[in-house]
């Protein structure tokens, strides 16, 4: 198969986690006989330097054109000091959710056997977590109306989503459990919010199109409980963007693995990838970071090309990375440190 | 001095629990030569078996006429299944927070020694933990307009907040910074939210007049992360409605401690006591709950009225009983287990 994939690099540590992903994407189409057209474009804080904008219309040509989209991080500290800034790297962000029509970002979460005494929760509790979140990521309050009123005394924001918002995301939750356990988890504040009790009522109208799916409803502040306690009672869980930000980032930190976890953000039309850790500015350019998230977003681009066999090589060679000790310093445990470019060589040496 | 204090048992092991804290309190009343009138009212599953409603305008009577509440807790499970129901304990719950101004929940997190290892988390994260969330309890999204158009098919909620709301909350949290280790972290999401960013710059211009706290501001996503990892890096944290139901739950659970933290929620008139943990349906009657809990919550309620001697006598004898091992199921690590009841008894002689 021949891929156009939009390459946006972003800041910090992007430039250097994406070129390792690329090379071992490389490694992979050329073994399974694909054709690989990379498509740089600008973004984030690199972009408003370049052209004053984090997601210039340029970028949104390239991605809206491409087959799929790889993505490093974004931020840089000069624009961390005033989120009221009219043009800040986290917009380019939600303009581009918006605009490719991201709704679903995919965020799993699960644990390597080798990384677990790194989680801050006891082994006995994380083991065996592996859990997904369907975070809905282009409707609620982040893209409702806000503003101020009062001479800029009074301010709000307005949380908003539509039965076919919910559908189309909760769809993706039905399926998605379907290839796992089968369990699902709609998480909401349905006991005080009105958006809330429409995404309750829409789910549990679908349940009859998924008899085999068995569905809990649970609080949003119930799961930030669970989350810690039992994280490996949990398997699909959707839910909207604001508790999908929280949670999903609490979800992160506690499985020690934080640093080698993927993303996916799914659209009608294209998909974007790219791992969940920032750009990490303090280590830009020193060859420290951590490319596997990135080389592990990478698999689920082809994974969700069908390409299931390409997914799983460059998984296997994680696991291998990680078995032989060829990490980065922030796992290195004392250990050998390899650069970012060397792990990136060995991961591709062996695909 | 005398006191009226309103009594809202609630429902579930509430009556039990509150029944021990009125024992302790009585005792700790003798002790230091006070007069304590109890007053009952109706609140929560038992409002509504009895009148109809949650929150029935003579509690409201008793609870505005009182110096203090002291509050069980409330659930049922026969409420629990239609989130959209007419009638519901937890409206109670807000119609109540509304009613009597109770603008500030204070929800602390600490640790016992002798219970670290009941936390899901390691030891060397938890150990030191000493935080308190000021949640604001009146305002935003769950008290903005909300309601559904286009035939039901879309829902939306308003998240509004004022700079004098705002202000008076982080009043609260600057002057409980300024009696513990002068350090406040304003949770927002700047970087998203017009209400957030009109948090972020009301505790800017707040912060000349504390000159010795040092303020630190932190996007919501990121201290739910930082919960987990490093809970004793934080001291007083001030947040809105939402985001505090999120966190302050999200930090009960990290300590271990759980089932024995108090909370408060103060007004300009009145303030209210309470445990953080719910109404334990399935241990209704059976002498078995932890009332330790809301014996705290009456530590605080004593320490509000500025009868920090009082406070502390409850305290101690918390901490006495613990040591002793006198404790009710939850705590006793297949050791003897003590009853409620009795557990009241021991903390009352040992005022
Ligand atoms: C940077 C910010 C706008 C963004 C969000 O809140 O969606 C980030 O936290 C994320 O989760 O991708
Ligand atoms: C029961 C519910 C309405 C309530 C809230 O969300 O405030 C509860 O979760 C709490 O934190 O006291």
């Amino acid at each position: 198969m021949k891929f156009n994939i939009a390459l946006l690099a972003g800041d910090g540590i992007g430039p250097e986690v994406i070129d390792q992903a690329v090379k071992v994407s490389d490694a992979v189409a050329k073994k399974f006989g694909h054709e690989i057209t990379w498509k740089p474009a600008l973004t984030g804080a690199a972009a408003i330097d370049a052209v004053g904008e984090p997601y210039p219309d340029s970028t949104h040509e390239v991605c809206k054109n491409a087959d799929a989209v790889l993505f490093g991080a974004i931020g840089h500290p000069k624009y961390d000091n005033d989120p009221s800034a009219p043009v800040r790297p986290e917009q380019g962000l939600l303009k581009m959710r918006k605009a490719l029509g991201l709704f679903a970002n995919v965020r799993p979460t699960f644990t390597f056997p080798s990384l677990l005494d790194k989680s801050p929760l006891k082994r006995e509790r994380i083991e065996g977590t592996d859990l997904v979140f369907l975070r809905e990521l282009t409707g609620g309050i982040y893209f409702g109306e806000k503003g101020r009123k009062d001479n800029g005394d009074t301010a709000f924001d307005n949380c908003v989503y539509t039965r076919a918002e919910v559908q189309r995301l909760a769809k993706k939750g039905f399926e998605l459990a379907m290839t796992r356990s089968k369990k699902l988890c709609c998480v909401d504040k349905a006991n005080v919010l009105e958006t809330s009790r429409l995404w309750r009522e829409t789910v549990q109208a679908m349940e009859k199109d998924y008899p085999e799916v068995e569905v809990s409803y649970e609080f949003v502040d119930a799961v930030a409980m669970r989350l810690v306690q039992w994280p490996n009672s949990y398997d699909v869980l959707i839910t909207e963007n604001l508790f999908g930000d929280i949670l999903t980032d609490e979800a992160s930190v506690i499985s020690g693995s934080m640093g080698l976890m993927p993303s996916a953000s799914m659209g009608a039309e294209v998909s974007l990838f790219e791992p969940i850790h920032g750009s990490y500015p303090q280590a830009t350019g020193l060859n420290i970071a951590n490319p596997m998230a990135t080389v592990l977003s990478a698999a689920m681009m082809f994974e969700n090309f069908g390409l299931m066999e390409e997914g799983k090589a460059m998984r296997d060679a994680v696991n291998k990375a990680l078995e032989a000790g060829v990490v980065t310093e922030d796992l290195a445990n004392g250990g050998k440190a390899y650069g970012t470019k060397e792990v990136g060589d060995w991961l591709a040496a062996n695909i």
